[in-house]
């Protein structure tokens, strides 16, 4: 038997790997972090013996209690994903399944590779609506790089143009990858010139997207953090170049641009739904904004039937907000509509899928619904 | 130089057609009618040099109004329809063209041949989703056919299931292909497994849908009518077998499976718009129907910027309605939200493309985007 | 049930259709002739009923010994054909089968529609090696039409050139769908920019390419003959237009532009191999058309499994030869060599494929692979 | 203006990169060797300025006149790969080139990353006929993997079956990518069940493929070593596990399976053109392998137009090969045909693509069009 991870996102450490019937293995930590749940590896072995996993040590893990009702994906073609038969007890999940392949990923939630973020990056900018800027590198020498999709001048004199702003940031936790799906579904439908709503939207707004916040995080194979162990969605009130460039930079841009709505995109261990949160805890958030959010959110309603507005987090109470966090921060910098959006890495359970659970494909789809829940709200953003 | 309409919807005759740049043709009438506007022919003659084609007569078309602003379509590989230079002038259409390939065909709006139904049909009923029903013969002897997508069973005994039941009918003008082509649309989207709209619109619904009212118009070339000249739109109040066998047919299946939503879908000769017509003409028309006529508009207002409510037809005075219209007969009868659809022969000129139009296309597209609204209403519906 | 042919290329007539486990048919002749062998028609009917159907008759039918070993070809989605079970017994086939879906397509083999043929002119003449060629008009009123692949001028004036001219014609008998098939791939082959074959044999050759000769009796469901009665493979010795107007226009088309290499495109009803025949029967048959015959085949044998030289129809001895028949007739006149290819109805027995048998993809990779032969005797033509 | 290699096979060192004008770079070596030719970077900077770019220091590459003639390549989406306009003198390489987009890719040939190798791997082993086998690690831990394709047994008892092995190895020098396209090419075809040629293939042999012989360098960004400087095919005659554990495990694989047919693919930096070497400077070289040698290059010039056996290397005389290289030893070891396939870097002078050169699409297609030369001399391989 032969168990790797040694490739982009790879993470697993093999404890002990002699039989198929009684494999155990545990995660390794985010450098320089004691955050861990991410994990991606590949086992070769004949096809048709069951594989008995087990993942050990998950009392520490990041999210202990998101454990309960995961399914692990796997594959065997890196390109569709499935869910195989996991349960959780007592700190490990046992993972069993018979693969009927020599080779079988498996892994937290579908990757996302590198590879993949440099052909999104390179095709995007390909497109004639798109360009692309390089912001600035990371702490591991890799580019942080914004897509700017629109023809308008938003640039620093703001004053002269009336098309509204856009901004759209994903994977600041790395191992969220269903983020960068959920962009590369949005692209796609934003950058096709025959899609009358991207027209109409083009039309009167400009986007800057970050397909991925956090490619070192990435490309290390971490959960939450950067190179260093920087949790990078507490570093929006005033981040260091040394410590968290990614939002250094991206931060110096839009200051530049201004911001009339800013999306964060994330997936939540635990909760299996997709559901918004909005800057309600700001000391500064107003009727205006309350109004925005309710708009984009009965928008997205009516749009698709994988949102929904009961489940979530608890709404903070006004003045409570922890303004480090993106959403927080940057719609009290530029008092505009401000959402965290969330995936599940489990699945949506107000329309379950057992074979593929949450998965890329609905998260492209749901990152081109959103675009209509933008339009909706576009005429009122300022 | 030759010109040939003898395939299937082709329409026109040849008056003078010695030169290229004095070709002289006329419009056939739909056979036992008066109506003719439908069009569609092929010009073979040498590459790069200009057509100049004279379609005269039009002041007794079915629409003389309709020409003026109009755009012919044509096509090279009959895939691709782009719109020609055209120009209206005293009961003559103008269009002036220099075609790049030998072969070119002209037409009202991009066809929909009855092989290519056929096709629809055909793969549609391969779905696991869906089943075919043969309803009954047309005069020229084709077959009446509609598709039931859906798994409950809402047949005559409609109590049992709490299952809504939409209908949809396509083309009863056989020259209003654009109906054929959003039906085509709509079906791909019903008809995805994968997608989550379709899966929550068939947990709650089972669909009737009617691809083509009219083949034999549709083979014949005819604008309005069927084989023997009668307006399908005009025969809902007590359609006999013998002369629109068509409706007959379809509303006697109707009768047996009850209606909870009924869209009838059409192309409007002269409004540049997309637009819904309701049954407020009714004498049976009620709050209710109000109601949900005003959710289901709303709602595709939100989805699409291909919508609109402001242009239309005039609003109809409370029991002046046409009870012979499908939509108006079908409310009435089944006391049901029931439209009709509308689309453009020539672009919708609140997102105008001067290149294609209103296109077959943006006809899917508009097809899929219908069933986000029939998600909308579906809990009301009964 | 419902038993319809009344589409492109339909062909059955009902006897007794009461119920699936005996359906009783028969087969029309072909207009004016006593050939009759290709069927096509539709069953609507519940799923997962074993239908048997009989087609009786075939003692009188044009190849009654080639039902032998015979296997119909049915379809849901009118794009997949597979083989169904069927029995020849005393002249006629017993077909048994259990649909998985209502609807169901059965044919003698996978049809190609009028509509279909008219998309592969208009695609193939949108390509820019590639132009259309109106030669005239069918007794039905449809277009014959050639496709000129190639740069050369390579008309009356053929001496300014050095240049090839390569003629390929299809489907003389309508019913020999598998000829059209095979045309499309080696058009699609011909006509991709990127594939160095096809840019070295455009280098050296003008390849005139007649995809269909025989579009009315294709259109009415014959077997072998045009839309009076006329089987086109016995008129190439002396055409004349009110009868065999398809022959007499390409032949004209031929004695402009000279032929260095010509290929009759056929399928056989019972031989199970592909095969060629030459024109070794001609008094006119000479030792360098025996040399290129023989590195034709030779390099067939190289390049594809599908192809072998054993099975096939008997030499016929010098001076023997039929010289109405297109092969011979235009070896003798163009002093060229010339090819019948046959491709079996039932399947390849060289390289059985039980589900499939024969088919259109296998058809159109023959054509495909085809062009390698004729690349390999290109500069020995002439 | 940023210009950036740190992503799977960048190579590129900036000397002075100030001025789109006037770009200063350099070339890397191999780690632990003094090869280097290979390069491949990303330059951002605002579309539609000319770029200046010399590469220098070229006269200690690995193939100093190679350069002479050779066109760099560059992609806007990492997909297509165009030429663009280069100039060697003096040791330095000319490019010049005005982008249309911000983001630009340069390098010596089209890239094949690990992820697409891995990608390839795991489609390849998820398809019926195929399996995978891990060799063992590589000196930086990636995994060597050998793809089974094929059913018979064709293992250490060779005697049991008279399936023929087939082995084919490729890019033993990183740098030339080319050999894992054609690869790419050559499995898509294999795989394809529907191919009757790979039908026919399985039907009497086993094939052994190793698409990268060297992930190490390939990720490095090595010209032609693996991650401590060891050209692999130089080390056949004796591997050791700790030099070149690439060649070790394979070898020692070949051992167990036996060899009746090797092809080793590579490219060459210098020769426009597709040939062959064999193996006839071994002293143990046979007119039986002088005949096959004929047989396979015969058919491959039936085949393709893109082959050719005038230009190459110059024929070895008997006993002078050097039997470190892998088709030697091979051919040497196994008494068995054997060859090294090469390919340009620059163009195919015979059929010259100015726009392209040599491509991915060429590659390709010739792996697929090798494999026929293969079935032509399957049966006399034993």
């Amino acid at each position: 038997m032969r168990i790797s991870s040694n490739f982009d996102g790879g993470n697993i450490e093999v404890v002990n790997a002699e039989v198929a019937s009684d494999i155990q293995l545990t995660i390794k930590k985010d450098n320089g972090s004691d955050f861990f749940q991410w994990f991606y590896f590949r086992v070769e072995h004949p096809a048709f013996i069951t594989q008995n996993i087990t993942i050990s040590g998950l009392k520490e893990s990041a999210y202990p209690d998101a454990w309960d009702g995961y399914q692990a994906v796997a594959s065997y073609d890196r390109e569709e994903w499935f869910r195989v038969e996991s349960r959780y007890d007592e700190g490990s999940l046992h993972i069993q399944h018979t693969p009927e392949h020599q080779t079988i990923y498996y892994a937290y939630f579908a990757p996302y590779s590198y590879d993949r973020h440099l052909d999104l990056l390179a095709w995007a900018q390909s497109q004639f609506q798109c360009s692309s800027m390089h912001l600035g590198e990371t702490l591991d020498g890799r580019d942080m790089t914004a897509l700017k999709i629109g023809f308008g001048e938003a640039s620093e004199s703001d004053d002269n143009t009336d098309k509204k702003v856009v901004w759209i940031t994903a994977r600041q936790h790395p191992g969220e990858t269903m983020a960068e799906w959920l962009v590369e579904g949005l692209l796609e439908r934003l950058l096709d010139a025959d899609d009358p709503m991207s027209t109409s939207l083009l039309d009167k707004a400009v986007f800057y997207v970050v397909p991925n916040m956090n490619p070192d995080g990435s490309v290390r194979g971490h959960l939450r953090t950067n190179a260093i162990g920087i949790n990078l969605n507490r570093e929006w009130h005033d981040p260091q170049e040394l410590r968290s460039p990614e939002v250094f930079y991206v931060l110096k841009e839009m200051e530049k641009t201004g911001v009339d709505l800013f999306l964060d995109i994330h997936g939540d261990e635990a909760i299996p739904y997709n559901f918004l949160a909005g800057s309600e805890g700001n000391s500064s958030y107003t009727d205006r904004l309350a109004a925005l959010e309710k708009q984009f959110s009965d928008a997205l309603l009516v749009i698709t039937p994988e949102f929904q507005d009961k489940e979530g987090y608890p709404k903070e109470e006004k003045g409570t907000a922890n303004m480090t966090v993106a959403t927080n921060a940057m719609a009290d910098k530029f008092d505009c509509l401000a959402f965290t959006l969330e995936m599940p890495f489990k699945d949506n359970d107000g329309l379950p899928d057992p074979a593929y659970g949450w998965s890329p494909y609905r998260s492209k789809q749901l990152g081109q619904d959103l675009l209509v829940a933008v339009h909706q709200v576009m005429n009122n953003l300022r």
